[in-house]
């Protein structure tokens, strides 16, 4: 027996193939009435669209894939809340991988020997690649980078200056009256490339401010996250001589500094005023609330897919562009203390 | 010119079809010398695997499919951490759907007309779809539902068993003395059936303690997330007869309720004491620490990756079975109070 084609479900269900590929692909809107005639006929002869088939003829899947070392970091949980919905306008449904920060996962994603057909293009958070691993991707895949790289030429990149931001952050500290300011969330080259730009900020603004910079006070940690940090935190007030500032690279960071100072019995802003950075929904309600950086989110997000769907429309090759987002400096509870606090 | 295939990489490289496979897809360890004389056949050649064109041979793509609803909710997030590892040792990547829990999303994902070619299977955690309507599936599709709905015979479902924990959660609330206690998260039905669960246990440990049930004290709101959590616990403290403690539906919501409590100079639990549920990472280190419900999610990953790769390894249909994870009461600062905090 030859297979059921969709031609034979529109002729049994009395409507045009499009109809019946509308319904199947779940593209338009049908109404009630026409999508159960053509489920019945779907049933009866007992059809089963074949997608792989078709995205195999058209080259198109309609998905875009989101890369992004961690799921539970809000930061990229937060970002995806602005992706989704501008893919989703744009006729693409988005599907998100958790690379963990892993050199070789990241690595196949963007290699020859990627799945990529199954999707279309991709929005990419480098962690354990460096901007060197990146140009040694296969070159057809549309592809927008997020973060801290930059672009080669062959990628667009779309990130905020984490040099500002941080030199904003630190000097904000200086500015409330810290002078002893701690730094949490340094990493090595090469894998923190992100952190080392926030430690450079960091360097700026004891020069703007002329102050000499205390390189015992900047803290490496594996991660930004709450764990690293409360260890970071705790470490930094066993000290003789501890901070009455720190300069938390992100808010995870800084919620996790917070808890160590409290657990001491100290208090944020008076004993230890802190700032965090990416501005996540949990800072705007802890206790005390967390001044931070904030970068463009929504912008970031809407750069990115729209320069994505650009290079996916385009049948030659797009050159690679640097898109920057804006920033900027919100100043809470655990800096200003509750009385003040904006 | 005809098209390049794997088998001429094979022969210029000097390897076996197989180890081209292998550094094609990434799947097994190759030395380095190896994967670049592999690289550098291919690039001579200018081969060009063809990912969709296997998955269509095989009928197997190797990667199974997470649907959630919101993946800025940290359970989900922390839910992931289980079964991406737990999928990964089986050989199967991990890709992430986010629903924003629309029914229509929600239903086209798991419908005849899904992608579901692009997966061998699906860990679904509904929240638009009604028990019934996940009754109108693609009955070909390996499927595992997390969360308060229930198998129907054809696919598996795994929780916890949310009327119990709810009746701890509360109960817990009575046991340190509270008389007058709230419920944050109610929804109605069809779409609040989750919410309904943990009402249901919040009228069991009023029963148990032989406490009449206020009605006005159960407060509905549209999402388990921060902004709602503080909206409500505003609107009880508006109240003229404010309760002295509150179930939150979801540890989120208890942060929401928290930050309402502080802004208007209350303390927790001085003043209301706070239980949430799903014990995330924020509330282990917020000021207070959040008591809640913690269900086993590393079991709850495990049982569902299980599950659902038996299924796509099964050549005939595999009976729908429940499975239950464990629970337990975490007793922390927003009931018990610094001092004597576990």
């Amino acid at each position: 027996m030859r297979q059921t084609t969709l031609r034979d479900v529109a002729e049994l269900a009395g409507v045009s193939p499009r109809t019946v590929s509308n319904v199947v692909n779940g593209y338009a809107r049908v109404t009630d009435a026409t999508r159960e005639k053509v489920e019945r006929a779907i049933a009866q002869l007992g059809y089963r669209p074949n997608v792989l088939a078709r995205n195999l003829a058209t080259g198109r899947s309609g998905q875009i894939v989101v890369v992004v070392p961690y799921l539970d970091t809000p930061y990229f949980a937060e970002l995806l809340q602005g992706i989704i919905p501008a893919a989703r306008k744009l006729g693409y449904n988005v599907l998100v991988d958790q690379t963990d920060g892993d050199r070789d996962h990241e690595g196949e994603l963007i290699g020859r020997g990627s799945r990529r057909f199954l999707f279309d293009g991709m929005i990419f958070s480098p962690l354990g690649l460096s901007q060197e691993d990146l140009s040694v991707r296969d070159p057809d895949l549309p592809l927008v980078v997020l973060g801290e790289r930059s672009s080669d030429g062959t990628f667009d990149h779309v990130g905020i200056d984490d040099v500002a931001a941080s030199t904003d952050a630190v000097s904000h500290l200086f500015s409330i009256g810290r002078r002893r300011i701690a730094a949490i969330g340094d990493q090595p080259y090469p894998t923190g490339e992100a952190a080392q730009l926030r430690t450079q900020g960091y360097r700026a603004a004891h020069a703007l401010f002329g102050r000499p910079v205390d390189e015992s006070l900047i803290i490496s940690t594996a991660r930004f996250n709450r764990a690293d940090g409360a260890t970071a935190m705790a470490a930094l007030l066993d000290r003789a001589d501890p901070p009455d500032a720190v300069f938390c690279y992100s808010d995870l960071v800084a919620s996790g500094a917070i808890h160590a100072i409290h657990q001491r019995g100290l208090r944020v802003p008076e004993d230890v005023a802190i700032i965090g950075y990416d501005d996540i929904e949990d800072g705007r309600y802890s206790s005390p609330t967390i001044s931070t950086i904030q970068p463009d989110k929504k912008a970031i997000a809407q750069m990115a897919v729209d320069r994505l769907v650009k290079r996916i429309a385009s049948p030659s090759p797009v050159p690679g562009v640097e898109l920057r987002a804006e920033h900027r400096l919100i100043a809470r509870e655990s800096t200003l203390g509750v009385a003040t606090s904006s």
